[in-house]
């Protein structure tokens, strides 16, 4: 293999890795199958569109998708009450971020966010040149007001993920419009809220009328999570049309797959299916509330589909690898910067309570990392 | 709606759109469906991959999809006898051109093509910064010489479609690797070859060996085409290990959804499906080659699974309106540059048929414009 003389980006240099939830492909020789995976917040009910209602989108493969005609955008335009201009489908909200840095940074500017969230926001901006700072947390969730005094000159765009993951934070909307009021309009305000499907009263409190008032905003959603389309990607960018008008021109034309598009539209309508899983998620929320008062953890209050633990006597590297001892797949939070972190995404009763039964065991053994 | 003061990045100000091939959506409302679309080189047989064959696919579409250790990857290697860190899947090669740019191109670079040739090179340099260079074509094809001699200290990345989108044309291995000798190791080169697989022979003539000698190349191929999955979004790149890495870093860590994944395995192993896409295309050239002698067109001699007419009378503008009067969506080349141009894709002989009549009645009435 000949080396290459080719000189990449030099900022690249410096891009840290992704760290994903371990698959389940990850561990296929394993003896110990079927794993449960309840290591990236996928939704364990399995996806809102079923087998039999995606056949005909089946025949289609073909083509080449023309998402911006597909009747998806006008039943999200009409859901959130905006305009279609006012729509950016993206391949996963992962595009989303991936083309708001790519229209919006260049070499010299400054990306805020907090310390213990996605990663993402900080590769994004790191592999356009851009420099990236965290701000450190309060209470584990947002610093909003550490943020807003950190803006100077070079600051372009702040990250804010609402609900956040992996802490479960949230912020409510009168706390959002505060610190937009505080944000000069010149910087770009980015919404991630990918969780916050799983808020209670979620669309009550929406947070989308409030790109009416700031100009400098964009909120993202995703099909990912409580719609159960991780597979599919697809989510997607609101804001005033013209920021979605500017990202539009650095998107490939064909970005979002075809099955993505009906598979979304089916699920939307999936009245049924949204209810279940929303109660799947606050029963299970409250099943580990109960167990995790007897673990030596501290319980953070989750607005998502998740729970977060802080262990008090174990590494998350040690209780990873206990449960998956179990056959369980759970997330070690160090690549978060929480080495004491372990993550879990909330599941059906009978798979809470496996995992439950394996924290159990772990905790009570003493065993400590 | 407020005006926006975020101030997007200034080469942005320069970036043309990209035109797609018109779709079936667009043309909806009209009352002469069903149209017959052969504007986007689509494989008019249909997927290689049967909806039969991805029912257990649509079953895991909420877990996340892990392309590092899908059977896909194993497969590809095997194919083009490369190794798995050789290879890079994208969202479409699409994906792979944009990831290109992003990892390697900054201002100030030069970018070299031809003119004539798929529009996303251009759109994906300038969105990055670069600057975009085309060169005139010698007989309908990349002019090789004259982009060897373009070369300067600013030039980074060369792009050649081969077979060329939309001229049809095609360069033999030997030419291309006389080019790459000449090019200097620090000039990446781009080989798009996303219609090679309608090259006759195309197995015993592939350029992938040519990565063993050449540092600076990669290869981009696709599964919208032959395969019939444009609607699934999947193209891959080959090139040595070091490259591939490179843009391993700039890539979405699941930038390919599952279906795709899945189907694009299927497709691969469909031999029968693609035996018979090969032999329904040259029977579909030659068709066309004996139609052509009665219009007034120069039939551009076709590698791919197009063909491209340069119109003697009329404008491409023209015969697209007049077609798709008569329900045929076709391709009118103005946005590539040749306003007497006129793009078809190759379907079955019912399909050419058609669009055969459809031309005989246009050229037959002696319209021109």
């Amino acid at each position: 293999m000949p080396m290459s003389d080719i000189q990449a980006n030099k900022h690249l240099a410096h891009l840290p890795g992704y760290h994903a939830g371990t698959s389940v492909e990850a561990l296929k020789q394993s003896p110990m199958n079927p794993f449960l995976k309840v290591a990236s917040n996928e939704n364990m009910m399995g996806p809102a569109a079923k087998p039999e209602q995606l056949l005909e989108s089946l025949e289609t493969l073909a083509v080449y998708p023309d998402s911006s005609r597909h009747p998806l955008l006008q039943a999200l335009a009409k859901t959130h009450q905006v305009t279609k201009p006012s729509l950016l489908l993206g391949n996963g909200s992962d595009e989303c971020f991936d083309l708001i840095c790519k229209a919006y940074l260049s070499e010299g500017d400054i990306v805020l966010s907090s310390e213990h969230t996605f990663s993402m926001y900080k590769l994004y901006s790191l592999a356009v040149g851009a420099s990236y700072k965290e701000l450190p947390m309060a209470q584990w969730g947002y610093d909003l007001n550490a943020i807003a005094d950190s803006i100077c000159d070079k600051t372009k765009l702040i990250f804010i993920a609402n609900p956040n993951n992996p802490t479960g934070s949230f912020i409510k909307q009168a706390d959002i419009q505060a610190f937009l009021q505080k944000v000069p309009s010149s910087v770009l305000v980015v919404l991630d809220e990918a969780y916050k499907d799983f808020v209670p009263d979620e669309a009550t409190d929406s947070n989308v009328p409030l790109i009416q008032q700031f100009s400098n905003l964009v909120i993202t959603r995703t099909f990912s999570k409580l719609y159960g389309l991780a597979g599919l990607r697809i989510g997607y960018a609101i804001s005033n049309e013209a920021i979605i008008a500017t990202l539009k021109k650095v998107k490939s034309p064909f970005n979002v797959n075809k099955l993505a598009l009906d598979a979304a539209a089916i699920a939307l309508k999936n009245a049924a299916f949204i209810k279940a899983s929303l109660s799947m998620n606050s029963a299970g929320l409250a099943q580990y509330k109960q167990a995790a008062s007897n673990w030596p953890v501290t319980l953070l209050p989750s607005f998502a589909n998740f729970i977060c633990l802080i262990l008090t006597h174990h590494s998350g590297a040690a209780v990873y690898d206990a449960l998956l001892e179990q056959g369980i797949i759970s997330r070690n939070l160090a690549s978060f910067g929480i080495k004491n972190g372990c993550r879990i995404s909330i599941g059906t009763t009978e798979q809470n309570d496996r995992v439950i039964q394996a924290l159990n065991h772990i905790f009570s053994k003493g065993d400590k990392a």
